[in-house]
């Protein structure tokens, strides 16, 4: 059964099985990202592994805990590594954590994410505007950025966690995550965190390497969104913009105590 | 009439209009900087988004209010998608700012910048040497970096700018700016910004967010060049070397004032 | 003849012969740590560049000063664009400085690192694992990272320098240079290193910077190695996690002075 109530120390004791664990978290990722993400995985004790390629997607993915799957760069090549990725993902019983980037700035890019939704992921991880477009085919003409509330997006959330059997996850001033009609607000994190490229790619690899050693899905995304916004609170406090920011989050991941939880504030609805 | 002086208060007005308006800037760009050029426009309050495939190019070209063309790390099948993306927004008037990032270094990428150069665009942006090797063939054994100071590219600059119809930045130690004869030199910046990687193409990048609230070229372009001159200035007092540079000229841009504009100058040859 | 004792004074040397003739290091590298590579190359004064593209290996690896390449992000269409960079640089008697990234992760980056063994290079570089699976198949379920300690790679090291008439450097916790029948062993770095992306991959693209000026194999490989490993020691003080450290460890390259160099030790077996 979910527990009511989340404590620190559950989410303490999660990342210190990261750390311990070191699971091999493979990203089928964009190129703006690519480094941002691989030092976010590193601060927090997860292997990262990045690749692309054909070839070798039955290797990696079969030896991964985890594969990410971010369509922030597609090109049309890359769509059957990542149907052969999620192929072999679901044959090994692999968490899959799928970040739709860009999801109504192009059909391109909305279709492809309903393709992807369609042949099954674990955990769906969008700001509000990408989770709208994929039930409605909302245009976002502010491209990859949000211009929606994350409550704005709740509903479709939900029909989209039922009609795909995955847990789903809008992150944005307030993060919501939906999964077998419970819904968790948390409202850890900073602005900042906007204004840092990759920052939601991020957030979302980091749900993979927590995916890797908590079976929960809600669970492990609740640990994953909390940790990040945690640790951007306490970073922003010593940062003088988006530059040093990032550092000093990367620090703060690679140092987390237990005391960095002790606000954490997490309401069922 | 363009204006004979340009005051702080102009340049801070137009960075003003990037925060409010936050244009959404396309970036067909190299793999080496993107994460550099995102940050960049994130931390001046723009939309960044990276997109190559030529599937998207007509629904993001058409959405965005600038149109930044990189040829950094070329490859074949992005010609495609450039060629595209500079039709659709001809057919909108966007704004196209081009870098040809390595002119001179490979025939590859020079006749590839010719070409782009040809189908038009709004404003060239390059080092002295990248500039001259458009039209007299120049082999650049420095690669990237450029082996020639601003004012030798001078001539060919303003013969660029009247042959192809748009406005030229030669930047560098003293940067050139050449528009229907009218030619501007600004003197901000650092040689800081020669060892970090990506500050030639994020100059190119915020060229292409002014270029979307302010419809004068030359003005964009100067404006640009000023603020980021401005900032490294800024950022360098402060800096240990490179690495901390960076950061703090993230942390600048976010932050900045219109007493960080107070020293600017330009002068109209 | 070899010296028997390398002095902290021949490796400052080297390091201002770097700077002097900012050589071009042409990189074929993986999109995981382009920036970083760049920036590190950029930090000790030489002038990389990043390009991928068949059309133009001709015009760039015929003017670079040295050539690495990395299959970290391999794709099958780099399979020629790698044959044709080597062919021309053998030809122009470049050194070539392989990084074999994520060899044993899967068979296709194990059967290209072999290949690209095959056709000749100067200098190889990976951790235990990668050096372990160029010969006996190895499968690393780390992915990029090791899971073996240098001195495990050791005898097959030396096997493959023989075999493939080679300078190796297997980089850990301990360092090891093999390179006609001599063995060197350098403990310089920090276990930072591994929790910042990219930093073996800027390893061997600072050897190639200093095999560029340093005609010796061995020497050129052991500047290097010291070079970022004291370089990290002193950055390491400084810092507060991995995301400091690295733009740390910038600055540090960047201001590298004689007097960071006494504490050199390198102990030839």
């Amino acid at each position: 059964m979910f527990p009511k109530k989340i404590s620190p120390d559950a989410i303490f004791q999660a990342i210190k099985l990261v750390k311990q664990r070191s699971p091999l978290v493979h990203n089928i990722t964009n190129f703006v990202v690519m480094q941002t993400t691989a030092n976010i995985l590193l601060a927090v004790g997860a292997s990262p592994i990045m690749a692309n390629a054909i070839e070798e997607m039955d290797d990696i993915v079969s030896m991964a805990d985890a594969l990410v799957i971010n369509i922030g760069t597609l090109y049309s090549s890359l769509l059957d590594s990542i149907t052969k990725a999620q192929d072999i993902a679901l044959q090994y019983q692999l968490p899959v954590i799928f970040d739709p980037v860009g999801a109504g700035a192009s059909k391109f890019r909305t279709e492809t994410a309903k393709n992807i939704l369609n042949r099954g992921v674990s955990i769906l991880r969008g700001n509000a505007s990408e989770i709208l477009s994929l039930q409605n085919n909302l245009v976002n003409n502010k491209g990859v950025d949000s211009c929606h509330e994350t409550e704005q997006a709740l509903e479709i959330a939900i029909d989209l966690s039922n009609q795909y059997n995955c847990c789903v996850v809008i992150s944005g001033h307030k993060d919501i995550i939906c999964y077998k009609n419970l819904t968790y607000y948390l409202t850890h994190g900073t602005p900042l965190l906007t204004r840092v490229t990759g920052m939601g790619c991020s957030a979302t690899a980091l749900i993979g390497a927590f995916a890797a050693v908590v079976k929960d899905l809600s669970l492990a995304s609740i640990y994953a969104m909390a940790t990040l916004g945690l640790a951007a609170e306490k970073a922003e406090k010593l940062a003088q913009g988006p530059g040093s920011f990032y550092p000093i989050l990367l620090d703060t991941l690679y140092k987390l105590e237990l005391a960095d939880f002790v606000n954490f504030h997490c309401e069922l609805a």
